[in-house]
């Protein structure tokens, strides 16, 4: 018989987001393609380009805070800031989104902002837009320049291919990959007041690529987010910051966060559904929107991370606030020895209770994203989430295997548990026992694939 | 031809630490001794005692900051607290040191502290000794109890067997070990001026285990130090933790803290060599042989990382300072991403830059251990290490692969730094060419051997 205090920490935490399709779905007032220009030696789609129909407009962004960051993430964030310097780079005014796949152009000096430079001029020149107007990603591997004739060309053809619909949207998310198995694209319609009150549908669509060098610090390498929603720069940044810090901010592949990482958030308008002003109901809707479409492709990237044989999901309830909850969820993610356990389908629950005696607040950064004031964040950054050994209850894939309220270790069925473990998911769930915080966290597991892929990758 | 700026990078960093032995050599006024009683179901060595001929004696401790710190680490906390208030469990009096391998007793709940505590009473009235003189280390499964009567037979057998000599201290730390091939010990002596002035012998000798779940914060699992000079127990916390700061702080075979982390520190005095107050000529010679034997220790646990193929090293030089160099160093060696490159023999400097990108420093506490008054440490900890992509080099095994100053990358020799990177020890050497900062790091390489072991390890 199950207990009440077992079914809380055994079942999933609730959600109060709308359901997300996994489809290539376009919103209105955006075009969008891909194509191969040559840039991988493969041959596989590496240039995507997303066009607003009526640019600039509004668009924001969140980067890598890694101290190193690539060329595409420097040129992104001047022409953010010259748009709009109150954003500092954060937020601004865009027309379009290049994206470039098999050479991160980072670590590639005064030369690689060169060609950074000359792409955008191309896509203005090309689109009929300002340079200014561009932004950029690109991902692969560092210390390699971009082919700018073979990006030149495909620019010039690509263009006038670009196409308002799925297939177009779809096209551009393929041509953001490197060695994603596959292809990560999420989409959600909501209902919202339309210019004469009467409802209109809203969509918010998002692209996404993993699956290596993924631990993000308010970002991951690389997601595009379009909306048809009309909603101005700095809205669409907190609403940005704070559906990441619930989502990308807490997935983690590999514990290397990335010189590229880069998320933009674009909103058309065309919909015709204004976004009222800060805290009211319209923008909690949109809000909710774009963090479960974020959430979803976190949890693909997840999925797909390089090597993984499951999808390792924590959840985390009982915390004194939801900030330490995301913190004890992250660090269980993050855990090379919980990811080793998770390979193997070992209940191993030593480990995720050693894990999650590390886990620490984030920078402050992360916890004002997130609407901690700033003293507050600053006080508190990296402190250790509290925890009491005697509260703590672990279940791992639906089996209780550790309550500090009777003593600590659990007796359980080791096999049925292990058996449990054996899907594409695998569900470890902690209750803190101190307070009413929650948390989720995405990763995979630690395999034998991921080492022989690294360890063979050539520079 | 090999220019001035690269014999800067290229080189080891110079140390002046003394010359280190890796012996098993017991300084004066100790005896040790270890034996297999039963814990490990392998039958191998799992009990070590360590007892002071004279004591109780001065001791000094650093201990994980991990929050659920297992029975063994609160027991000695408590022990020092009671022996010295104004250490607040981090330094006091000891006459003993017991050591179980086999079980952490972590996560054991009321139960295990009550075995830990029988444990010390166990000891004590062999010794005859007082309980709360007795200092407690433990390793091994999390979650599991500690099998009390066979402990109780091993140290009514063990207590007697206790010799004062290289034999009884190598035995001892054989019983350390837990998954690791090798038995870790390392001495150093110096000469110091003894109670007539003239100069006598004082020996530094040092035990520790690995070799997984280490990573780290001011401590790691498990060391003992002993010396025979004679410094108070304060003096020997300072000693220790600025020792700790540039050795064991400085390791990370997998990310992952323990639960049990713990370095002990303890002074004789039985060679009569007193050493004077802090900041004197004496206190820096010993200081320099506990950070050797730190030192040697750490690099011994890090080439010995489950399922290591390689010590991994990273030295870095012109940072804005020591604390910096050290944050970049530590970065580094602890990226799956490079790890992963290390076991591959790749030359892969981009995932050496992009990790040094993700350098912090360090919590408050570590800065403070380390020299950095309380105010800075509380402004600087978690900030990112500055670093110039225009002045940043890299060199991998006596490569150098890219120079910021010449534009980035650099032509070399891929199949040369290969084969210099298929040694025991792989070295990467950053200049950061900002400042005067030196340090240093210890890691292994990431193996499928380490996912096997850990995929496969019974909870």
């Amino acid at each position: 018989m199950t207990s009440e205090t077992e079914v809380e920490v055994l079942a999933p935490l609730a959600s109060t987001l709308p359901a997300v399709d996994r489809e290539a779905a376009i919103p209105r007032g955006f075009r969008a393609g891909g194509m191969a220009c040559g840039i991988k030696a493969s041959g596989r789609p590496d240039l995507a380009l997303i066009a607003a129909v009526d640019g600039p407009i509004p668009a924001a962004a969140i980067f890598t805070l890694n101290t190193l960051a690539a060329a595409p993430v420097r040129r992104s964030r001047a022409n953010l800031a010259a748009t709009d310097p109150s954003g500092a780079g954060r937020f601004g005014w865009a027309s379009a989104i290049v994206s470039t796949s098999g050479a991160a152009n980072a670590a590639t000096g005064a030369a690689g902002e060169e060609d950074q430079a000359q792409i955008g001029t191309l896509v203005a020149g090309a689109l009929e837009i300002h340079s200014s107007h561009v932004l950029h990603l690109s991902t692969g591997v560092i210390g390699t320049r971009l082919p700018l004739d073979r990006v030149a060309s495909g620019v010039a053809s690509l263009v006038p291919a670009l196409a308002d619909d799925g297939e177009g949207f779809g096209a551009a998310a393929n041509a953001l990959r490197t060695t994603d198995s596959t292809r990560k694209v999420a989409t959600v319609a909501i209902e919202l007041p339309g210019p004469d009150g009467a409802p209109v549908t809203v969509r918010v669509s998002g692209m996404a690529k993993g699956v290596g060098m993924i631990h993000p610090r308010m970002a991951t390498m690389l997601s595009v987010l379009l909306t048809d929603a009309a909603a101005g720069p700095e809205q669409l940044s907190g609403i940005l910051g704070r559906a990441g810090v619930t989502t990308w901010n807490q997935l983690s592949i590999d514990g290397d966060t990335s010189t590229n990482d880069t998320v933009f958030l674009l909103a058309s308008g065309a919909s015709g559904a204004a976004i009222a002003e800060p805290g009211s109901e319209s923008e909690a809707a949109l809000e909710a929107a774009v963090t479960a479409v974020a959430r979803d492709l976190a949890r693909q990237q997840a999925a797909d991370g390089e090597g993984a044989g499951a999808l390792l999901t924590c959840q985390v309830s009982g915390a004194a606030d939801d900030a330490e909850a995301r913190a004890a969820a992250r660090v269980v993610i993050s855990s090379s020895l919980v990811k080793a356990a998770a390979h193997g389908r070992d209940p191993n629950w030593g480990r995720i209770a050693d894990a999650v005696g590390n886990a620490r607040l984030p920078d402050a950064a992360v916890l004002e994203a997130a609407g901690v004031d700033a003293a507050a964040a600053a006080e508190r950054a990296g402190k250790p989430a509290r925890l009491d050994p005697d509260r703590l209850r672990i279940a791992i894939a639906g089996h209780l295997v550790f309550d500090g309220r009777a003593g600590g270790p659990v007796a359980f069925d080791r096999a049925a548990a292990r058996a449990a473990m054996g899907g594409a998911e695998i569900l470890i769930r902690l209750d803190l026992g101190l307070g009413d915080g929650t948390g989720e966290a995405f990763g995979c597991d630690l395999t034998e694939e991921y080492v022989r892929e690294n360890a063979e990758y050539t520079t």
